[in-house]
């Protein structure tokens, strides 16, 4: 398989660096064979060749069968507001340009380090749900968008077409076939006029999944519920924006932040990487959690077809983290590095 | 004082009516007269005068020195993606009518309540901040909004000028500096114009308070943060949309949603409600707790200078809540009806 491997910034090669030992390893145990290419992306695209998703790293993408990913995003443009290029439109670029329109982010307790989490263990004991944000539409990309005239105002835009709708709620329904069949779509009916279009379209396809049990909660209340019950949940349908927020917070569920991969789909090449960010403050400190990411490389072998490759890294991770094999984040009193835990799995 | 009562939908009326039964008891014993003018507003306004926000209800909000809120909304109203008027309109219409482009939301947790939040009481413990939440700007009524002609495209628009974040920014400055003297500002400038025009607004003002220590924080990274950490926070200012996700976000920490109280400000009248919803499953079964409605009382009378009568409603809501003579949401074991304690808090 041809991988694209785009490090990006902070943590990015570190965490990167184990996924592809890990890779290598279940390569040459079931003789599968990866071919990568590196790309760059974000800040250190923008330091290197002054663009955050250059025109090579594009050709390599579109040229893979599948894309690894790390993080993007350095703090040096991030207080400065008249930053012209900044690393995040990098990742933005991309996921227009690949048309990844479909973010996965499954949620699942690991029963062992539940004690990490934030919420008692009889509120998260059982959580297990898949978040899928729409990726390239909404306020990320609609115009107009910028500044009037005299700097005084500024403004966004919102916009959504039926099709983008459609094709991402067909991929939640699916989802949701091959799980508790409960979809949860997540919008602002009561104000936006998008998200009036988002429900207008989704009740018009519940028909043709009639196994599937819909319902409709308004953000500011998921936002509430994701804490409350997080049982609650199965398949949660979401727009960008909304997806972007309700990702993150759902993330703490589970208080392994460095333990949870995604997916970004498209109708042609995807991208796997792990949700937490560049955490630019650990940058070459060999303390960066690799699993979020060396369990994104599963979830891309499961998706290549490769799902008994995929399912020995899954249960190596299990290994590993049972026997508390692991960076400081999860275990503080007796912590590994970066290299040390990759190395621990890939045996 | 002349107050306008807007009791609106579902357990709006009986909440109301205790923190009525507090106010009346108060101003007996401070010799405080209040002069009430009931107006109709959301579901119950269209159901009887077609009307969500009706002009009479405007005159009497306008003529008082403070309004007293209950809820809107109604289940009926939101599945149907046609219905042309619904009840959250009404709150949005009297919102801006009234310029009330600033809601308030304290979050402080009850050491004796604290076993009921979903967190660990480790992360709650001594969780004390304040959400300011711009209320009449942003995508809530940014135009154009709407639907293409051929119905398969849906807009809404996010707008904010430098003046509505420079008045809502002055009051969270304000209030960080009667507290802690730690703002954070949540935004989206890797990717909204709109919040790098926030952000440099700001900026700008920071020098005129120089005591107060600023951060600014990417809302997807707040929404993790806020479970996190609840501790980190003071004062957290914030634009329309993120700030309702967000506010209703941080009302779970405290584990106890019926009790957080809430104020809307602007240049002239301001309101006073509860945190939360209309629950309309509730609706006359004498179950709803009516702490949040009767605290938001408290609110209001130490806005109008009366903070002695509004401190005698603290001290009473905390004996009752120390006592545990409480609705089910809070004791579920021996539980009161909302009567039972509004009568109890009163007396
Ligand atoms: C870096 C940023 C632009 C990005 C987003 O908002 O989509 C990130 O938060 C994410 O969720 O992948
Ligand atoms: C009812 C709804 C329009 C409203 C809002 O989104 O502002 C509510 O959620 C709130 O927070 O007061």
């Amino acid at each position: 398989y041809k991988i694209a491997v785009l490090k990006g910034d902070g943590i990015g090669p570190e965490i990167v660096d184990e996924a592809v030992r890990v890779l290598e390893t279940v390569g040459r145990k079931f003789n599968i064979e990866f071919d990568y290419s590196e790309g760059l992306i974000g800040g250190i695209a923008i330091d290197t060749v002054g663009s955050p998703f250059p025109a090579e790293t594009q050709r390599i993408c579109e040229q893979a069968d599948a894309i690894l990913f790390g993080a993007i995003g350095d703090p040096k443009f991030d207080n400065d507001p008249s930053a012209k290029v900044r690393p995040e439109q990098g990742l933005l670029a991309m996921r227009k340009t690949l048309g990844l329109y479909a973010n996965i982010r499954p949620v699942a307790a690991y029963d062992s380090l539940l004690n990490l989490s934030p919420l008692k263990e009889s509120i998260t004991k059982g959580a297990d749900f898949v978040v899928i944000r729409e990726l390239t539409g909404g306020i990320y990309f609609g115009e107009p968008r910028g500044r009037s005239e005299n700097g005084q105002t500024a403004f966004d835009t919102c916009v959504y077409t039926k099709e983008e709708i459609t094709r991402v709620a067909k991929m939640a329904f699916e989802y949701a076939m091959t799980r508790r069949k409960k979809l949860t779509v997540v919008d602002k009916a009561n104000v936006l006029a998008t998200s009036r279009l988002w429900r207008e379209t989704v009740q018009a396809m519940e028909k043709d999944y009639p196994q599937v049990v819909v319902d409709y909660m308004f953000v500011d209340n998921a936002a509430m519920k994701l804490i409350l019950q997080p049982t609650y949940f199965d398949v949660v349908l979401t727009e960008n924006m909304f997806g972007d927020i309700l990702t993150d917070e759902a993330s703490v569920i589970t208080g392994s932040l460095g333990m949870l991969p995604s997916a970004s789909k498209g109708s042609k090449v995807s991208l796997y990487e792990p949700i937490h960010g560049s955490f630019p403050q650990a940058k070459g400190k060999g303390i960066a959690n690799p699993i979020a990411t060396i369990l994104s490389a599963a979830m891309m072998l499961e998706d290549l077809g490769e799902t008994v490759a995929g399912k020995a890294i899954r249960v190596a991770v299990d290994k590993v983290v049972a026997e508390g094999f692991l960076t400081a984040d999860l275990n503080s009193i007796n912590p590994h590095s970066t290299t040390e835990v990759g190395r621990r799995i890939a045996e």
